[in-house]
């Protein structure tokens, strides 16, 4: 089953996918442009990978980490489906990042990587912008790089973890204004769900509705505003960006505060 | 004021200090060792700063780093005064680290260093204890090193900004066993507190309970199992934790599972 939470007619409603379109938990059917799509969870931790494919790591001249490169981003990093991200009108590259994100289902500390698939819930989408001049070095994905506001669309749905036979195993794509621009496996992952769930179980305990995201192939290319942006994974849906100006960001505050 | 968030009698309660007791919120007036204390906000963002401290970074042979070295804290790193904060069996190195915490009062983004003061609801300590051995260089304060289950002690009260008649003037001092180890003033912070919220919301919006820990000065050293440190700031008070060993959380969640 696939689960969304949306926005219709003033209040926010948890939905199921039902033939391509968005059921409410009412039973309405609705088409997907009939509803404004929030990220599927409200991000409590959120761990994501920096580096954790080896091709990627390569295309950006950088040898892989000896420790997993793992930082947290902020719950005001997050937006939904359909929704716009903002380029800052000082950067030279703004690259996307299609990435297999992880949801936790349980309490748990010390997992081995054995019994780490007992804890995931399911799966869904990320689009981990970076704003490539941001980082001084691969260290540190830093928070101007990788937390600004909206800066990273998740969803749209988050698919059961009993659907996905072989999350190792999954394609990704991204395309830019159409033209696929991004392709990978999971299964180029340098470290796995399970190995992520057991190294970061070891010293944080990890609960219901975190995430993690696990890490982008390489592909990276620049986006401008205006570009729609698709990030694809097999099994578990197509999220769509657009790409605005900051100038539209400082606008709609302005309104948003008369 | 001072605020605090206690739990006694099986519930958790607002409380304010009086004459040095812990006043709950239906009027009984108890001693600080009558409850037990959790942190005075539940951390929602938590910006953390490293090397803002020019003598600190010093002493760890570091050179001071062009761009604000900030990284986020997730919500399982904080516990309460009076807790205990857990020392892994294979570290050399576990420094603590006595910092201003800085409690963000509203909801702000753009914010000019000229305005950054009405933003601050109030400060409260932090003990932002740093596994040394794991970190690989400045770059990366990694999340193995500063964000492990209760290794923030934080606390124990929140006290209001217009009590603080200067926060960039403030002593902060570290005792170890009852011995005096590190003493410095937050007059030495390398960003101090308005160009910090100036320089975090220009690309962030801030809310409400947001915290920054604005980094510490010299003085760390090694602290082992059974240390009783505190944590102290003029005018803010003074934070108690001690040290426990790793095997007794293992213990101790053993016995809440059975």
């Amino acid at each position: 089953m696939r689960h969304a939470r949306v926005v219709y007619n003033g209040s926010i409603h948890h939905a199921v996918e039902e033939g391509g379109r968005v059921k409410l938990n009412d039973g309405r059917l609705l088409d997907e442009t009939d509803v404004a799509w929030l990220p599927p969870v409200a991000p409590r931790t959120v761990f994501t990978l920096g580096l954790n494919y080896e091709d990627h790591a390569k295309e950006l001249s950088f040898s892989t980490p000896k420790e997993p490169l793992v930082f947290l981003k902020g719950p005001n990093t997050f937006t939904g489906h359909r929704c716009r991200t903002f380029r800052p009108s000082d950067v030279t590259f703004m690259h996307y990042e299609c990435e297999l994100a992880v949801v936790i289902g349980g309490t748990a500390k010390n997992v081995k990587k054995e019994d780490a698939c007992d804890l995931v819930a399911g799966y869904t989408i990320a689009n981990d912008y970076v704003m490539r001049d941001y980082i001084e070095n691969y260290y540190r994905p830093n928070l101007r790089a990788k937390n600004r506001d909206a800066c990273t669309p998740l969803g749209p749905w988050i698919v059961d973890a009993e659907d996905i036979r072989d999350p190792m195993n999954l394609t990704l794509r991204t395309y830019v204004n159409g033209k696929i621009t991004q392709e990978g496996t999971t299964a180029d992952m340098i470290l796995g769900i399970p190995e992520l769930i057991e190294y970061l179980s070891s010293f944080m305990t990890l609960n219901s509705g975190d995430l993690i995201l696990t890490g982008t192939p390489k592909g990276s290319v620049d986006t401008k505003v205006g570009d729609e942006v698709v990030t694809e994974i097999e099994g578990i849906g197509k999220l769509v960006n657009t790409i605005a100006g900051e100038e539209t960001l400082v606008r709609e505050k302005r309104v948003n505060m008369t």
